[in-house]
């Protein structure tokens, strides 16, 4: 699953220009998905920091926990390695730092960082490099909006994986209905197209890494499917049910998802109309993310659909948001998001009807922007009459 | 799951005298434990933000995405229930926050966060509440550090379905060696004793929550198990391997791990040495954690014995850390935290042995103190002996 040092080369020169221009002496990471994005280091996420330096002029270097130390050797991250003993620690983290940012020389007087980092973490940084003025900047985020073709390779094979999570899905339910057996409850729904997936990286990959996860999905039926993002709960599916298998997948932590409605049995007037309604404000949302239209507008039309068929109040979500090292990352499809859409972005299209006390349709696919319009690489059929289980 | 309206009733008297001898007018809660913690809402968490405003007098109300409302009405939360329409949003979260506190009426000029809130909600929230003073407070982080009777018997019944896992972790490898098949490998050993331990959530429990799992674990065997926060590999065990399951399980999202060191096969004098050295320290740091001793004090004393056996090189870790709500919280039983040990906590006992290229050796229970002293809630056995597998 690891990208190439090639590909890390490109991101490091488009960031020290990005440094360059915006006045920056460099970026101190301290997301997760930034180190990830930046150097290839992969980890368990805890209270102890990991901090990459990445000056404008000289080697990237990542200040890791103790306990990580050989585990990103293993990884041949892209970054020098150091380490501090442990947290909070008697030497903690930040100190550390400064001495390491001291010892390599280099200007660090005006250094960007995430609106993600903490007051705690900037108050620590603050005091440990008492002379550096640390500032907000989306200079990394602003790389990884458009992605790099070998992120979209990573997405492209997400893409197939999570499909097939959802065939996974779609076959236990009609197993168990052929068989006349109990239907699986959507907790077992869950861990059958998780594993499924899990099962698949290993498969596939010599080297399995993430930040969050391989593979993850939420599954709702019956009423509970109106509930856009509750867990997956103990109860059994049954005939007449809607369902939607909301799956994750992601390939060298690059990320896809992939959602789709079925009804169990033959379905009632009540469910094609909701599904014609979710299933032609996805289409028309996803067919409208071309280059050069802003979020906020493509967004309207899309929500559009569903307030012209009569069902604005089921309305509860935007219809999308970008993807990447992330499940959920900018640009966000939605209407306080003027950012004009370019190729190379990686967005979910989700429009969803959530009617209380019934139930849930959405469907999403994973849409890469191309000059040519946008591609769907999430590719399971989307149509009702091919997702009735019966 | 669910935590009973007494719990609650007492969480938030604790808190409003808190806030009294703070001077705080309330507190703005933003992390997803802390929400959890007060007001007993579990949810997907997104860039979607979630505010628990907790003012020192009258009801605390919760502002959540629209996309939430009816599932934070299901948990019955014990605040009010709010929303906002969508994130980023044309009319932001934080507006709405700031309508709904103006609204509610009473003093919101000293606003209490924690240290995790991130800059770009706090330079939202300042513009959003111009008048509002936000002040880094450990005020929650304080009354989690010790645990509430009704958390405890949920740490319980987590201790006694962790050390299930490990119990079905250990049998899958057995199985595999007396049916003369092909062992296991790590990621089918996590695999396994993960959907062990969600299969045993739904099949206790009518309503599943969790603020970031159910059950997990890490499983690494051989030379990988020499990293310790190494994610599980596709490397199938081998017979002479030193194997580490390292599992973690929640009800009520109130965690516990229980970690165990097995070898396959008649364990090498160099196994035996190691194993019993990590044993030695897990043992005499447990005894360690009594009511009045710091937690600096105790983790000396436990990596003291690694030292002395001449290990101290193979040591990459502390002792261990709190376990509430999240699976690391404070304190932390290391060098840098001179926190004293208090009735009601529960901690890590974790230290370990790890050498490079060979393997690493550690065993973990979750400890509860006690006026009597240390309590060990996972009760898997611990010696080599018991943990051969043959």
């Amino acid at each position: 699953m690891r990208l190439t040092s090639s590909y890390y080369a490109d991101v490091h020169a488009a960031l020290r220009e990005a440094l360059d221009e915006q006045g920056l002496d460099g970026f101190l990471a301290t997301a997760p998905s930034d180190v990830a994005y930046l150097a290839g280091f992969f980890y368990a996420v805890t209270e102890r920091p990991v901090y990459l330096w990445f000056p404008r002029q000289g080697r990237p270097v990542c200040l890791v926990p103790q306990l990580d130390d050989e585990y990103a050797r293993l990884q041949r991250i892209e970054a020098d390695i150091a380490t501090y003993a442990e947290y909070p620690g008697v030497d903690p983290a930040e100190k550390v730092l400064a001495r390491l940012i001291g010892e390599r020389g280099g200007p660090a007087a005006r250094i960007g960082v995430s609106g993600g980092l903490t007051l705690g973490a900037h108050r620590l940084l603050s005091a440990a490099l008492p002379r550096a003025e640390f500032v907000t900047s989306a200079v990394v985020a602003g790389l990884r909006i458009t992605k790099h073709p070998e992120e979209i390779a990573r997405h492209r094979e997400a893409a197939a994986i999570c499909d097939e999570m959802i065939a996974a899905g779609r076959a236990l339910i009609e197993d168990a209905l052929h068989s006349g057996g109990p239907l699986p409850s959507e907790g077992d729904l869950a861990k059958h197209v998780i594993g499924y997936g899990t099962d698949a990286m290993y498969q596939r990959y010599d080297h399995v890494i993430y930040t969050t996860k391989l593979a993850g999905g939420l599954v709702y039926a019956g009423p509970n499917s109106a509930h856009p993002h509750g867990l997956p709960s103990r109860r059994r599916l049954e005939p007449g049910d809607t369902v939607i298998l909301s799956l994750g997948a992601a390939v060298g932590s690059r990320f896809v998802e992939s959602e789709r409605t079925f009804v169990i049995g033959e379905p009632t007037d009540e469910q094609r109309r909701y599904f014609a309604t979710a299933a032609r404000a996805q289409e028309v949302g996803t067919l409208g993310l071309r280059a050069g239209r802003s979020c906020a507008e493509v967004n309207r039309e899309c929500l559009d659909v569903i307030r012209q068929d009569g069902f604005g109040a089921y309305i509860r979500h935007r219809q999308g948001h970008g993807i990447g090292v992330q499940n959920h990352e900018p640009p966000w499809v939605e209407d306080g998001d003027d950012t004009v859409i370019r190729p190379g972005m990686v967005l979910s299209s989700e429009p969803g009807v959530y009617v209380p006390g019934h139930g849930g349709y959405r469907i999403s696919d994973t849409v890469l922007v191309t000059e040519q319009g946008p591609e769907r690489l999430t590719r399971y059929p989307r149509a009702l009459e091919e997702n009735v289980i019966a």
